[in-house]
């Protein structure tokens, strides 16, 4: 049976279709336009299914199921988005929207970051028995899967991995608490942090690469730091620990077998894995039992579709 | 059937009979004397079972299996304590040596802080599908029960929940990793912040009371505050801001269906987790499902003996 995975985000919509080993036969994508009525956005959500399903030349009897992935708080035993901010649903009746469109299909909806662990999962989980996927990105988000299973709190609101303390009384968090992890590991930190940098050392070449690029973005330290800016490598350093020091909160919590990272920012590769690893391992608790495995994420965005598609 | 529990501690080993639903029929306990040789202190662990077996009238058929709950790094897979500092334990084959004294017997060794979790959620958790037990004591330990079974981690190394980052950078902590949530919510870590706030403020009655108690305590600071002293006051605030910042931490991961929290300043009771709820309240990210419930845990040093006892 072949499976359809719907990843709605902020600023697009894609779906896919997808085999039950995680590979994605077809997909596509649509703006998402978030402005509109729910309604709308759905009647372009399930349309580009419904195209994926034509062009694949298949009938919707091959068709077992569709997954959702969307951002925000998902109630998916009463099929609700029961808030999701940037696409203004609140008690959303999702699963009974999609049953318009897909009748008689088992519709499942699940958060947006839980779906993309759950895809890496399936592909690059090597059937392990923990997993926990981070997302570097906007925001820090995460998922957390053991024995094959997503965990999900007994809410369905759990696995907020970005909104574990990292600072008591830190910085300000989208949230409303202050010090998660979020505010110092995302790209959005690491912007700040880039800027703040680059106000204290105005000598930096990270003011020319701005300049030259237009904007300070999550590459700007990395890049700099690579070609022997001092500021920028101690940017790039203090992001490390950050990163790391979350890490070894869910390494200390978990024990997982694998710990996946992506995101925009897993990009950097060994750049920022190597010492993030490092000092993973220096702070681990365990110093005796076999280690977590720590590596880049590979999918990027077909996680999100592939995991709506699988998840149950 | 009925079950030995062992919890061995660094001053007691304390053991018991348990029945099926975590009922103790029977408990005693000896001195550990840890400097000993570790056959010694199992040869006395094995008698004083035994001898609760005799007083209690039982025979041996009547004993289903032994569990042992023993501070360190267990590995129950092999058999085997991979490491304990305050016992001399590196890779002592445990099961072995209590095999000798329960012959056809299955033996089951797990973390302390894990045993003393199952015990209370056996008892107290009213079959919650997920589980969280804190101790604040000495240290901060924790134990993660998952739909009805102790979480540990695919190394057997997982939930040590007080070595979560609360602080990066921050305090020392015995683990050689700076900022952990034991280096600030712990009685040893209340102490330190007590005897700051003694030297910072003469006035404060906390030095009163020391004289007259004979030493600071995690109940120096509580009890002053609640006869009306600002210092010790402003002690009592920040020491449940770090407590309820863990606790957020824990909520934001696992969305627990309930968090039960022990150690010996859990008889502070409502002082302490009125204000402690107040915080995690206010700052868990889930807005819009239903709240992880937050009590003291009750059955304090029988925990970890009921726990050893039925934990698989």
């Amino acid at each position: 049976m072949l499976y359809i995975g719907i990843d709605l985000g902020g600023t697009n919509i894609a779906a896919g279709i997808v085999d039950e080993n995680g590979k994605i036969l077809r997909q596509g994508s649509v703006p998402t336009l978030a402005e509109r009525p729910i309604e709308e956005i759905v009647d372009d959500m399930a349309k580009l299914c419904l195209h994926l399903i034509e062009e694949e030349g298949l009938s919707m009897d091959q068709i077992e199921s569709v997954g959702l992935g969307c951002p925000g708080t998902v109630d998916n035993a009463n099929g609700v988005i029961a808030y999701a901010n940037n696409l203004k649903m609140e008690n959303t009746p999702m699963r009974k929207l999609l049953e318009a469109y897909f009748p008689g299909k088992r519709i499942n909806l699940e958060n947006d970051a839980n779906a993309a662990a759950y895809g890496e999962y399936i592909v690059n989980g090597g059937g392990a028995k923990s997993f926990v996927f981070i997302t570097l990105g906007t925001g820090v988000g995460g998922g957390i899967i053991i024995d094959g299973k997503l965990y999900r709190g007994f809410n369905g609101a759990g696995a907020e991995l970005g909104h574990m303390t990292l600072i008591s009384g830190g910085e300000p968090c989208t949230c409303g608490k202050p010090g998660c992890w979020e505010a110092y590991a995302s790209v959005t930190a690491l912007i700040r942090q880039t800027k703040a940098a680059m106000a204290a050392h105005p000598e930096s070449s990270m003011n020319k690469w701005t300049e030259e690029n237009g904007k300070v973005s999550g590459r700007t330290a990395f890049e700099c730091s690579k070609a022997g800016d001092k500021a920028a490598k101690a940017v790039v350093d203090n992001y490390v620990k950050y990163v790391a020091d979350g890490l070894v909160s869910i390494v200390n919590i978990f024990q997982p077998e694998r710990i996946s990272i992506g995101g925009g920012i897993s990009k950097e590769g060994e750049y920022l894995f190597g010492p993030v690893r490092e000092l993973v391992r220096k702070y681990d608790y365990n110093k005796y039992m076999p280690k977590t495995k720590i590596s880049a994420a590979t999918l990027f965005n077909d996680a999100g579709i592939i995991g709506a598609a699988l998840s149950k």
